[in-house]
């Protein structure tokens, strides 16, 4: 039987008490936490095994988990509107990246992306990332901390447009812009033949905007845009259904190959 | 200048006509490419840059890029119904796995999946992956070997049960089969407590059983159902719309994780 | 020139401030209509043409427009689950009924379906519509008066078992149960063959059990099953998109048609 | 009991062999119905009670039924791409109109929506529908010969720009035009104070377009835009799931109310 791997001081946990209930929390020694469901003494969970079972003050139960990557995104300050869950996963797979790829982001925002881009290039991979607003910037920095993703992620103030100076030979591109057809010849420069570049915008206009500055710029092909509609269900014995409310829009994902110009 | 990446001799290529004629196709020295748009020989593309457009026997463009792991599938034989990629992002998303995640997969069928798995696990990472029928073990297999990610896959022809025996602790499941009912217990074994596992299955029923079924054997929480619904866009100036056709189902998502029973 | 149609005394106008600001009201001499916009006095409604701008109080401009029978819904005091808009135009266009037809609904709840049905069968045609409990009889009831739909309707309190004695010879049946399929053999007998029936359910199991029943029963032939979702677009020159949140689920539309038992 | 209504010679009927073999046929004495499931004497139908069962010459059987007004859409020659169900139905809910309706149609098209409207406004409502082009008049008047509702249109041939001279006071009006917003002034002057307008329209900029001009003309307000999606499900004892392929895109729904100008 494998060790079971248990938690420790400073560790962050997930905190499971129902659905609506799921917190990230670090744990220390003389910190509490709390909630409408009761409190818990922080160093009671120090040594337990992860996955176990505990009893808040009320006696309601709540699971101790070890959080995923994603989870972190709970503890995230939101700044900006952010890249959810079902366009990131899509975004990633579109890419082909994978550990050790190394990628250029523009946009981070809140740092949903970047988060994701790190978590799946490292060890060895590196993501950089740059922002131009300022307090976007320190957020998304302290946002990366958090998820212990920041080593492997270049965060930097200010253009995209600096990228032509700063880098080369990219595996891939990502731009979460406003006016992304006014970069694209940055990310030609940056990316490497072959490379995958993502644009995520959310009106029509700026889908209409990228893919037809793609299309007259001559270095892309195999544009696509796509769209993506998630449905929760929610379960229960002979009265199964789709949740009655979901989100409607988040954004387009326009994707194309990056060639070379005659 | 970073040096170009040249096409070397046994290299695949992803030959881009237009977006209906995409191929991969292995770059051989007597080998010709064949296509109703023109032929290919393919041993003029042995020192090109990756990139870069060529002209077929009859004078239409083509493009010579390198495939991003997803475009194997193109080659893949497949013998099942697969999973498509909206879905393959977001599982491997949700799941939280990266580079060096050791991780179950059951039902690989065609292997869109365990492809998947291996591209995001590598290089130290593992796919533990069972297949009851030999026949789709057998095309699983040739098709990993295309893509050439069968490095990091344990491929094994028998049913998942055996994973009881064989493995541990490993970060994530990944559930692919008509009754995934009957082997929570199986996965409740062989994952670590807090990972994440997923079933993805196609019919309501399915959905209802596997969630009250997670619900029943007690070792796992935050069971979560999902459905994603992808639509493409046309873009021409002035007359951008979604695409007329859309698939429009291929399967539901069941997300679980792992809790230490009582 | 047309004579204009004019305000008039015990008329129900509709009050559009802004986009989510309407007001059915009923206008008379001494009642004053308030809103967080502003005040305006109903008698200084009469005798205008429908479609004129007026100002609150405030100085806030109002439109008052004629309503559409669907913008009574707006008064409606709700009992239950309604059937939405997007469904109900759905309903009554499978079902092919027009003015005229003679229809049986059971379940009425609320009345929206009551309400569209009595206002596409009328003037000649007739709704009959039982609810079998009595709190919400006697809340459709005060709806329906309020459409001015009621003469049109037949509402009768009690099961719909009861139109097996009570009626014959039907063109369509309209049922929002929650257990339908124990009405089948009471829907065979009222109406006439060929004749439309639709279910509306919101459950996945509730469309099997039907769909099942229907086959099953023998009566029924050309069996199909909808659901429909909609989606809002929120226009700004060059900011064009989806609402970020949408309804996600309501119910499934079961349609069939009567046939004659050997 | 009732009387069963007969089939008589002359009628149409639609004959249900299948889920995707059902067609509309005229009983005519010499007539033989043909399919690859088989032939059917059309004469041996007169005096079958609608909803009978029959045998072909296979002996496979097939059910005789009184078409609802749709079916005869499966007759219709399409010279246009058409209004599709989904948007039939949610098109005359929004519109309000109902038996005795007065109404605009402009770009006839196929007929599917002159149908829809006619069937609605009949017996003593009328839709008075423009066609610009000879071919598409033609055909559509030759359509709504087969589903009898002829008799409730006044089918033009021309620009709806005449209905300016040629009719006013009408209760709503229904444009599906690739340019409606050249067209806003002449509906502001054709329909009441109050009346609904509704624009049907394949892609996002004449979304865009149509809203924007219609708040620039002043005469309108309550502006909305709709997209329904249509999934249908295939319904097997413990296999239910919706169908793998759906319609991704018709076309988007504009809806407005005419006010009056200052």
């Amino acid at each position: 039987m494998l060790e079971e791997e248990v938690i420790g001081e400073g560790d962050y946990v997930l905190i499971y008490i129902d659905e609506r209930r799921t917190y990230i929390v670090r744990v220390e020694r003389d910190r509490r936490f709390e909630s409408d469901k009761g409190v818990l003494e922080l160093s009671d969970l120090i040594g337990l095994p992860y996955g176990s079972r505990v009893e808040l003050s009320t006696g309601v139960k709540a699971f101790i988990l070890k959080p995923l990557f994603h989870d972190f995104f709970m503890k995230y300050k939101r700044r900006t509107q952010v890249i959810y869950p079902k366009d990131l996963g899509f975004i990633v797979f579109l890419s082909g990246i994978s550990s050790g790829s190394r990628v250029l982001e523009a946009g981070v925002g809140t740092g949903f992306l970047t988060t994701t881009l790190a978590h799946i290039v490292k060890p060895n991979g590196r993501v950089y990332a740059y922002e131009i607003r300022r307090d976007f910037y320190e957020n998304a920095l302290r946002n990366l901390k958090i998820s212990g993703l920041i080593k492997y992620v270049d965060l930097r103030l200010g253009s995209v447009k600096r990228a032509e100076e700063e880098l080369e030979g990219l595996d891939a591109a990502f731009l979460d812009l406003a006016d992304p057809w006014n970069y694209i010849e940055t990310v030609y420069k940056v990316v490497k033949p072959s490379a995958s570049t993502i644009f995520f915008v959310p009106t029509v206009n700026q889908v209409e905007k990228t893919a037809l500055a793609l299309k007259e710029h001559g270095g892309f092909t195999d544009i696509h845009v796509y769209e993506l509609l998630l449905r929760e269900y929610q379960v229960k014995e002979n009265a199964t259904r789709p949740r009655p409310f979901m989100i409607g829009h988040t954004g387009y994902i326009v994707f194309a190959r990056r060639i070379l110009l005659e």
